[in-house]
């Protein structure tokens, strides 16, 4: 019997690389997408295409440099710094791309229409939701309808992590074995992560949580 | 007092051209954006660009030709013949670029809201329905949710031609004195337009219900 096609939007960071295992496992034929946005560092790149070589799957990079043109952001524009300390409404505000999830979502289906896959993954979580509107569950249900009704039905968007921590996250990716040494989670691309942003934060109060020890090097105090 | 800001997506066909002198008369300060998205001819640009010409707006082009690697079709793809006969089903499903107008919304949202506009215009109409999923009023309200949702509720996606057809946008265009001479429907892209094409046909009948002269030029017999 075919498999049934499955579209993912990778990261590189842990939360998309947990899913991808995930969805292997359930028995996809999986088409992992990646985004160049213009990112100040494409470690995130280099990481997801380290762990589709790693479950050996192509990935297909779409090049959306063009956001940075049309909207820009602390996480693309080199002028702009990228704030410390965990994440707050204030500080870490200058890190929202605008609209940036829907931009992908969109071109992802469009990707997934074209290849005939039924589904769409996408690895929003909980943690996501306070200063980004469009990690929000009822930003995906918005777009899981727009999704639904865009091609008469035959594609479903699936975000099955939007309502779990980044710590049932890592939780789960201890079962299905993940390789999280293939993961980035830093917003700064250095050679070792920084461990003091709101992104490296965050990753390690996730593996904390999963009493497991995050695979990547810290840069020392 | 200053404007309010609203972003359009200009086409260079009658509908979004319509609507655009539209909401000048309404008094918003006018973002146009228009897409290249890899079409066979460029020739719609060249018209938005003819009209924001005359209304002394400048017009942002973005370059969406990824979508032609992501998703093709009869509309970008060279080896691909566009139909010819009106609109129907069968014929015409080569000409949809799947999920096209999800990402142009998606993009010009971001451009929006990164500009600070709080409004963005789209010349859906009643008569795209019945072959692009994504033209349906159900789709448009499901983006609307989307698109609010996406940016806090600061953004609006306006779609007021969604209820009407063609004719009465033509109607439309007469009271607001239209120059229908910069803009272009045909889906080849010759000198003059083909009159034989679904969208030449719909065009024509929507002079016809105005009452007004087509005033661009059509191929002889």
């Amino acid at each position: 019997m075919e498999k049934e096609k499955a579209v993912i939007i990778l990261s590189g960071g842990m939360d998309s690389t947990t899913l991808l295992y995930d969805i292997i496992e359930q028995g996809y034929e999986v088409f992992p997408l990646c985004f160049n946005y213009g990112q100040k560092h494409i470690k995130e790149l280099e990481y997801a295409n380290a762990t589709c070589n790693k479950v050996n799957i192509p990935l297909k990079l779409i090049d959306l440099s063009i956001l940075n043109d049309v909207a820009p952001s602390a996480l693309t524009r080199k002028e702009i710094d990228i704030p410390e300390g965990h994440y707050e409404e204030d500080n870490m505000k200058a890190t929202v791309v605008p609209n940036r999830n829907m931009v992908m979502l969109s071109i992802a289906s469009a990707y997934a229409i074209s290849i005939g896959a039924t589904k769409l993954f996408y690895g929003a979580h909980a943690g996501d939701h306070v200063i980004y509107p469009d990690c929000r569950k009822e930003f995906i249900d918005a777009m899981k309808k727009s999704i639904w009704l865009c091609d008469w039905g035959n594609l479903t968007l699936e975000a099955p992590y939007v309502n779990i921590d980044k710590g049932d996250i890592a939780i789960k990716g201890k079962e299905l074995k993940v390789d999280y040494s293939k993961t980035w989670t830093c917003y700064k691309g250095k050679e070792k992560a920084c461990g003091k942003c709101g992104a490296c934060q965050e990753r390690l109060e996730a593996f904390d949580k999963a009493k497991i020890k995050d695979p990547i090097e810290y840069m020392e105090e």
